[in-house]
């Protein structure tokens, strides 16, 4: 491949596609302008709003494909039915080298499954995991799983820690990633049987691990890395993205509920403008499968452009980085981090 | 007992205890000129706080216990070496009828284990349950289970759901409380086996029974209630927590980020103090154990007599609601909901 990125994209996949998509695609390339797209989708939808992105139309070639995966469809039905859909199309691009990674807004099941079966994991891996950064008080973090993997083993959890920390160093370029386990309290007796094995593993391991943190660590920044088995991480997410929608909302109405602080809000309007581009969750789309061996990145299904422009930008990132290959090398062999910190002890 | 409410502190628990506490007690008589103290702590640290306090003397009867639990004990040990303690004097107040309720910011662990042990759970409630209320957008909602019972059972959640519906009625006041299962999708396919499985069972109950909520269905107000396993509603309510931290902290560097900022700042003080009022954990302290017979509140350990005052109004509440006798009316035999259920339907 040449040392410009192939991303291909599910454009039919999500709320607003193909039109969000094809969008995003545009303001991704005047970001990376070395960065080359594979549009999979019906060529009759996509070739007219392509026609229009001048911009995008040098960068992108449409690879026709006639299905969509719909957004209700199960996983195991998508595997079934979904073979000619742009979103296994898409992914098929990456195991066939077509592509460096791929991007879509569509069914995270589907996603999940379909990209299991295409890519497969990593050697040493047995589950991939759901990853993405997030705001905190002292910077950025990242959290694992958020969803993929329902029920957890202590083996799991230490996979998404190993792979957490090393997400962290690529794409954040975190120096020495701290790692914590999300736990319901910061004492060893406390919380899941698989928590408590993971943290037995994960002490004589050479990371450097934290120990147990609890949900409001999570904002707070007190680790680069939480791990989390995908029910909790899940719920400690969306919990997060409700309360920083419900404080904004108090915000705007506090700014409505006199004159005076009507006035207030115009004089501070370019400094509140900063902060709502701070919390912008379009600012931090794009969750990424990370233990596959392939990029695979989910935009959130409303996503406009913006947002997925940013999706784009992380799998250009873990791309330029050698995301996979570098984690290839750190689980060769299934034993591999036991030897790591055989050494390390 | 008279038509004063009477309640048990543990002036002894909390990481600002005994003066909090007593402060607060102060507070909370101020809102409630009927609330009778007993005040469980060695007489010889209390009286001479208490001296200082005029009006609060009048109100209060100090019932001298030397011991105290330890922040640190597990609660094994607390029910073990804790027998003289100010917690556990102070719950079996309640038992022996002296006192309508108790409040402790002790040790939770330690605070939950006694309660049990003392008061015991009402008649068809396998394990009492940490509730507490919150702010939403569309008012106030109630979580449950929030750190008492980290592995549940389908019936546990059912208990649950059937417990935070009554409270919602009796604390809150609604009508006809909604109520939402916390999982990671709305989908009936997803989540843990004992979610599916209390979901069918609740979808028979006369109650006004929702469906799946997800973590950023809280913050939204989408249900009244929201039911979760001790785990998952510990790390919501946590999580949700850091994240109001976080964007308060953000909003603070906001206006401090540049002169026109903080002119606006200025203008816009009155109504912002007020919503910083409306945000403040201190309004929503006080987490209920619910299911026990007898009305027992759990103040956050690092809160201040503010704090400490608004848990007490819980318990004030509860007992002036007849919430224990209601609950038992409830569930006075084992099989009552499924009776229920067979009625409506």
């Amino acid at each position: 491949m040449s040392t410009s990125v192939i991303i291909a994209l599910d454009a039919m996949g999500g709320d607003n596609a193909p039109r969000a998509v094809l969008r995003g695609a545009n303001i991704a390339r005047k970001r990376f302008p070395n960065v080359q797209f594979l549009l999979f989708g019906p060529e009759g939808t996509l070739a007219p709003l392509l026609k229009r992105m001048a911009r995008l139309r040098k960068a992108a070639t449409i690879v026709d494909t006639p299905d969509v995966v719909g957004d209700q469809d199960k996983p195991s039905a998508a595997l079934r039915a979904g073979r000619n859909s742009s979103m296994r199309k898409a992914i098929e691009a990456v195991r066939e080298g077509k592509a460096h990674g791929v991007v879509s807004a569509g069914n995270t099941g589907a996603l999940m499954a379909m990209a299991k079966v295409v890519l497969r994991t990593l050697p040493g891996i047995d589950r991939p995991a759901m990853a993405s950064f997030f705001p905190t008080l002292r910077g950025e973090s990242v959290m694992l799983d958020l969803g993929a993997n329902i029920d957890c083993t202590e083996d799991n959890l230490v996979q998404f820690a190993v792979m957490g920390e090393m997400f962290a160093r690529t794409v954040l370029g975190s120096l020495q990633p701290t790692v914590g386990l999300l736990n319901v309290g910061s004492e060893e007796m406390k919380g899941h049987e698989e928590l408590r094995a993971a943290a037995a593993i994960l002490r004589g391991y050479p990371i450097n691990f934290h120990g147990f943190v609890e949900g409001n660590d999570i904002a707070a920044g007190t680790v680069d890395v939480i791990v989390a088995d995908g029910f909790s991480g899940n719920v400690a997410l969306k919990s997060a993205e409700g309360t920083a929608r419900l404080v904004s909302e108090f915000l705007r109405q506090t700014f409505k509920s006199s004159v005076l602080a009507g006035v207030g809000y115009l004089f501070a309007r370019p400094a509140l403008q900063k902060l709502r581009a701070r919390l912008d969750p379009r600012r931090y789309n794009g969750a990424v499968f990370v233990g596959l061996n392939g990029i695979a990145v989910k935009s959130h299904g409303g996503s406009d452009a913006l947002g997925f422009a940013t999706a784009i930008g992380v799998a250009v990132d873990m791309a330029a980085n050698g995301f996979i290959e570098r984690m290839a090398a750190e689980f060769k062999h299934p034993a591999a981090p036991q030897q790591r910190a055989a050494v390390a002890g």
